[in-house]
């Protein structure tokens, strides 16, 4: 039975950990920090919770820190996992962090796609990048846990790159993304009365998830053409990705599909449709559906995930499960 | 041909005498003042606006009151109006204040329903309450222009208030209000992913409109039971209001609809139907939908509006067009 | 262990029944009939079920009813249930309808609220109406599953009805509804370019609910005034219903609440809060939320539901765990 | 000063195509036929239009057709408009076909795409297609109005491959839309039910309005890879389209910018932005938004149109203006 201590914890992504935790049969005990609502009730920051999970007061991450967790969750803002980290390191506690801060491979790009000085070269060799399907061991007690996009994105393209990347010429992507994506941030173009009806991209060609998604396309051998083009689309939950694979040579579209199919048939979580996924099929599940169309040489997959769970606070359970050696859907089912 | 200034110009009712104005043909020339924009272009601010009007430059406050207009729309923050209204009727401008700081009818009802302290009771008995239907007369440089929920409910309940006014023991509204209603506040409970199918009731017997509303019955002689519950409806814009009038005795449902009809036959803007009004009727126009239903002593009305045109933009300019003896349709069909 | 029977499975509350009795711990085995669908496997009909629940075929009504079964859960067009239900019943089967065929008191009230001639008085006055928290025994094999909108108001008025009816003028309910209520009816007016951004009332003062649930509150002691006037409301699921009940002497407003928390200490499932309710608390949930507002003589109770799971298929798991002794709340939290 | 028929004139263009015609100042008088609600009253089938435009008695398209026209608009389904405009070409009436039967550019593309077998190759080779900005001169009595996708799709690339079209490698298009363009169709899948917080891709690869594109694409001489994958967006209207254009040099942002600044210069209803547009800048508008990004030899355009405005009746009637010679705004603006 293991110890959870939650950082960041009355986000939308916290909220969902605590209710996959609460139905998780592994699961001791919950401590929750959040520096915005410390000090306050569960129940009042989150009054859906009552009598779903134990009412419990929310601590500064400083008091929940003075005890010791199996593991410890964290949903913070850019730069504040990177200075938190290192210092848990020494507790011998698994670490999943559910933000950027540990997820691309080099120092340098922190400073370009995020903007903040990255000073742990060795923890951005050592984490383990949580693409839960494709991690083959999980030796470091760090977990990377990918992005929302990258996570609909990867699992749609990694097969195809493994499976013919010599043939392929370009890899483009347009998300979809419900507005819970950024959180509960204040910020205008996320209100009801802006976004209803409405739709934009936004961070074309410079979103910080293509960088995390281009390298690890690249530990797969691909490094041509990558784009990507997030979008907002205006409902609270679930990312749609569009991937058009461009091939140098015809391909057979049932080859493909079972190819797929053959890939993730131990793993539960992925489902390769014979049909086009919607996105409703996902919302509120760890699922990723993947549903692919052929012509000629050109591939178009379509992929959904629900953002907070498959994309953030699902996987990091997935990821938790696997790591201590569980069945990986326990409490995702 | 008239000279306008908005001041408060860049919310959701601004853009929206923008556009009515734009098409009005007794309009010569509009400025704008807004303090969180002034010195922007009105192209960046509101990008939708290109190609429809013109581009100008936001003012300051100050920087528009170094000239004078024919009309001033006040759209400002509670308190505002009633400090800067004083000064500008010595201006002889009409000025019609889309606010709340002159719609009651006694100093102390600011303190008790919106918190300031209000210093001119003069101008609460001399202004005029713009409901545009029911005003008999303009004789006074101020108007105030009605609220959105009192819009949809007076129109709905003087005539039978007027009718049988004796007969009635007592009036209940529920109201569901789109949210541009609150402007582009940066509330928490007004962002998409808090409020995507999500619904709530809100400030329940203690809203500010309810005493707007109960002034004015009182007015018409009802002075008996008033509840008003007004509740977040998650789209952006509209206002569906549900009155249930319990009367003494029976009446006759077509009796009723015949006077609403009657009284209501040369006012273009109120729409009394045969049967129930929907919001998307009236959203994106200036009308009033009506619709009624009886069953013994029970009348049940529904009443639609658009909450920032009929219920602010388009309310207003009705009245400058009455004020002005324009046809009260110019720049709003 | 427990063998189930689903009737008319492939809706939306179908679909409700078949997540929720997968996380069961008593159920045995699942078989599902469904005209229209009949024939076709449970995952080409409902694919987001897949790795959710097992595959199976459904089946047509009359091979489903080849085999026994301990409950049979009827989930039918108004009409169809009351001519299959006393056949069902010479089986020693529970049947649980989730349709309004055996809701009401008498014959003569089916022909004029749903129009059609019902046979079976006898079986009207022996069914047990399936309020869950109000159920005292369940002494009759077949439980007539109270409507959406019927729940949502009778757990919001049954208390003060037993508090003070006396004290009672008149009860007036205005209920929202999601559109997933009407099920996947092919009308105009479900279609989402229709409802979008729209609102509209509907049978007023003539849906079928209001007279379930006067003949409920009659049980009560209640036979005043009621109207409930039911509005269609922008979103998949959820009711949200707000209730002005008119007293004849002022009531306090905490007393109020205290003894709806009184009456509801022991009910996991009715959440009496101190706060006005939103009705995402509650979406995909089994949970009643109500709160309560007192102003003199005035009192107002919002209450909320997901209308396909407290409002339908969570209510029916319910009164099934209920009639058996389990604990009420297995497979529904 | 015209006269107008609109056949099929109940469903969603029809409505918009009454409210422009209503305030355009060459228009004298308008017949509407409508199978499916012939011989009712237009406030009857359409009640928003109480007090907009004037009642009029809906005819059969028989009884239209017994008066003559000076413009007839045909919003049919497909095949219906295929065989009604070779006799309506014999009465000197413009005709201006909202519908696809005449915008491809052979009777063999119509029975793979369409279904259905095209007898008029002449009318083919003879129509105008009226993408309004790209019209050099209206010589025949046929006008193609163009798709809702093609229109967003053309006007974002055509430019480019004016500019630079040796230097194109790939285009691939991924664009959601609104509901409304399928108009009220009642498919299960256009439930509001179904749609809510709901994505999906449909027609991938297949969609007719792909290989109207890519003949347009042919006359300016691009004949590479095209890719068209539509979705449905769970809102009322609007089309946002995002084309990725793989070229083989780099080029300059700016450059590019200019050059579609350029282009558009004298076409008010094409705005090419410095940011990305929003959907709901053109919602309810005959406008066109576009927004330009490049890196190095990727370019990502964004264009946003209302589907049934410029994608359909707004740019019939903008068509209608340039045929006859007026000021293209005139009920447009």
């Amino acid at each position: 039975m293991k110890k959870i201590g939650i950082i960041g914890g009355t986000g939308y992504t916290g909220v969902e950990l605590l209710k996959i935790l609460k139905n998780h049969p592994e699961i001791a005990k919950i401590s929750i920090a959040a520096n915005s609502t410390a000090n306050k009730d569960l129940y009042e920051v989150l009054p859906e919770l009552v009598s779903i999970v134990d009412d419990i007061k929310i601590q500064t991450v400083e008091e929940l820190l003075e005890n010791n967790y199996d593991v410890i969750f964290l949903a913070l803002p850019h730069a504040e996992a990177h200075n938190l980290v290192p210092m848990l390191l020494n507790r011998d506690t698994l670490i999943i962090d559910l933000g950027g801060d540990f997820r691309l491979s080099y120092c340098d790009d922190y400073k370009k796609w995020y903007g903040f000085e990255h000073l742990h070269q060795n923890l951005l060799d050592s984490k383990t990048y949580g693409l839960a399907e494709f991690v083959i061991s999980y030796n470091f007690k760090l977990i990377a846990n990918p992005g929302c996009y990258p996570t609909s994105i990867l699992l749609a393209v990694i097969p195809i790159i493994k499976l013919m990347n010599n043939n392929i010429e370009s890899i483009n992507t347009v998300s979809y993304s419900g507005l819970s994506g950024a959180g509960k941030s204040l910020r205008p173009d996320l209100l009801l009365s802006e976004m209803y009806g409405n739709v934009k991209a936004y961070n074309i060609l410079k979103h910080r998830h293509e960088i995390e998604i281009y390298q690890q396309m690249n530990k797969y051998g691909y490094n041509k053409q990558f784009s990507f083009i997030p979008h907002l689309l205006p409902v609270m939950r679930g990312i749609y990705s569009t991937t058009i694979i461009t091939l140098k040579n015809k391909v057979n579209k049932q080859d493909i599909i079972n190819f797929y199919k053959e890939i993730y048939k131990d793993e539960i979580f992925v489902r390769v449709r014979n049909n086009v996924p919607e996105l409703k099929w996902v919302v509120n599940t760890n699922f990723c559906d993947i549903g692919i169309e052929v012509r000629d040489n050109v591939i178009v997959i379509n992929s959904a995930i629900d953002n907070l769970l498959k994309g953030a606070s699902g996987q990091a359970i997935q990821n938790m499960n696997k790591y201590f050696g569980f069945n990986q859907t326990l409490g995702l089912l």
